[in-house]
């Protein structure tokens, strides 16, 4: 049997990790650094280790697809990817690299850095401002899951007023319980919302998270509430957002993630007042702790792959995560 | 007997709860927003809390100094404060804020931010860089007081490969020792860091910290090694790791404090490779909490003061801090 590995970010030590292993298993292994490398050479191919949407339709023998990342809408539209089709992705290897994007991009808006930084490129001494602390204000994280529940794990240390989970489910992971006050159901979003609350959005794109932040949302937590967005940006009134910022509604929002990416060259969001961006970085496969973990995770399904046994991060298709 | 406040970040709120403690005890308060408004007005005031440097002459009557700051080099230089003077500082009110800022700073500087915010600014949508994180980072902390102490306890939670402190006692206070893999001497710096190292300082401006991280301690930490200093400008060779920045003989370097501030327009600092520059804000009282610990230590002073009690946070001049 054939694995197709395609990567960008594997250096020789990862690849040559990856190999040994699959010999062991009795696979043949090739590795690919992109889809337009691996086009073409993959149609025999088993399983394949990558992200791939653009090339999926040539793998016809494909019985199993491991994605190195954890957002899966995409093999999720119809005609995509064939039922038969295992589809495991990589949920547990980014929580933690994007729980240090939030926090930090979350003590840049307390703290107004941006305009430091920008003081910097004009070699400008700047003034200090008023700023917000962590200490003391109260976090509401919506998805209690990887993500989630790293982020409500390092916050906790920095003495938050409360730190409250959305789910919905309205529960969460034992391994990260004890990081929140309490835990609601997202159906309540609108009531557990209070001004000046740190809304950490860090959830899935499904239909049920569609517009999730919107108007009465954005209402409740006021002039000095804060919007930080890592999980899809479908699931904010992003329009709205722009408005309230520009206008002074919101102390600041930070985006990772926007309905349409990447961004146009000439849309206002980059100018928005108090708006951070992210070029979709928060969790990208460029540190060694995430590859690390990806890995670890597709070898351990490999094994129960050539025994023929369950394998774990299967997503759901209903679910859509 | 009189007080004269001095500050420009107290509200009305802050004012009336000071005013209602000092008429309780019986003294006469007046309330300004900076030296130029107090100057003229403060040769009979008994207690000064407030930053003075520029009129500490104009004070003859004054027994107690109380400065809103940690920082006390200023005073400690000969003929600067007559000699039976209670000189006390603000220790404790900045650690909180000063070490949101560190974790902030060092986030950015691992995930490459300031060149996302250029991209921002310049509307373009980077590429993702290669990134490091604190989980699996090694961790020296120079000064394990308030500042050290708050940030060890937020790295911790980031789960980091250790965290070491340095001291000048090679010991650390109790409400902070557990955050803390192990306790070093500073005389055993050089000893202590290892490549990779990820070097906070924040120590006060005393002989022993001149410039104690020079050259042999910057070669030691190598390539992948990142400085972050809070402290005092004087207690790096900033010549050399301006020097060794612009060679990529670093990761990144973040610093807040310098030699001479504020820095030149036409400083070679501000376009340092890697080097991410804030103007002395770290702590600067400009958010709720701090100015409420500040006023809380005050108050309490002025208590003991009333009464005839030894102070709390007095200054020793000898040790300089």
């Amino acid at each position: 049997m054939k694995i197709a590995v395609i990567n960008p970010s594997f250096n020789e030590t990862t690849k040559s990790q990856i190999e040994t292993e699959a010999k062991k298993l009795n696979f043949k292994i090739d590795f690919y650094k992109n889809e337009g490398e691996a086009s073409g050479h993959i149609s025999d191919a088993d399983i394949v280790f990558g992200y791939i949407p653009s090339i999926v339709s040539e793998c016809k023998q494909m019985s199993w697809l491991a994605l190195p990342f954890a957002g899966v809408e995409v093999f999720l539209k119809p005609r995509v990817l064939r039922d038969d089709v295992i589809l495991t992705n990589s949920s547990g290897a980014y929580g933690l690299i994007i729980s240090e994007h939030i926090v930090m991009v979350l003590l840049m808006l307390l703290r107004k850095e941006a305009g430091f930084v920008k003081g910097q490129l004009e070699h400008v001494w700047e003034a200090p401002v008023w700023q917000r602390t962590i200490k003391n204000s109260r976090i509401v994280i919506l998805g209690c899951g990887d993500i989630g529940g790293n982020t409500a794990k390092r916050l906790v240390a920095f003495e938050p007023k409360e730190i409250v989970g959305v789910t919905r489910s309205g529960k969460v992971r034992d391994a990260f319980s004890h990081y929140f006050n309490s835990i609601e159901n997202v159906s309540n979003l609108e009531n557990v919302l209070k001004p000046d609350d740190i809304v950490i959005m860090a959830m899935p794109a499904t239909k049920e998270t569609n517009k999730l932040m919107g108007r009465k949302e954005l209402d409740k937590i006021g002039a000095n509430g804060i919007v930080i967005n890592v999980g899809r940006g479908q699931a904010l009134d992003q329009e709205l957002l722009v408005n309230k910022l520009n206008r002074g509604e919101l102390y600041g929002a930070a985006l990772d993630v926007f309905s349409q990416e990447p961004i146009n060259k000439d849309s206002k969001l980059w100018d928005t007042h108090n708006l951070l961006i992210t070029p979709h970085i928060a969790g990208k496969l460029t540190n060694d702790y995430t590859i690390e973990v990806c890995v670890k995770i597709f070898l351990e399904n490999l094994k129960r792959f050539a025994k023929g046994e369950k394998l774990t991060h299967v997503v759901d298709r209903v679910k859509e995560y």
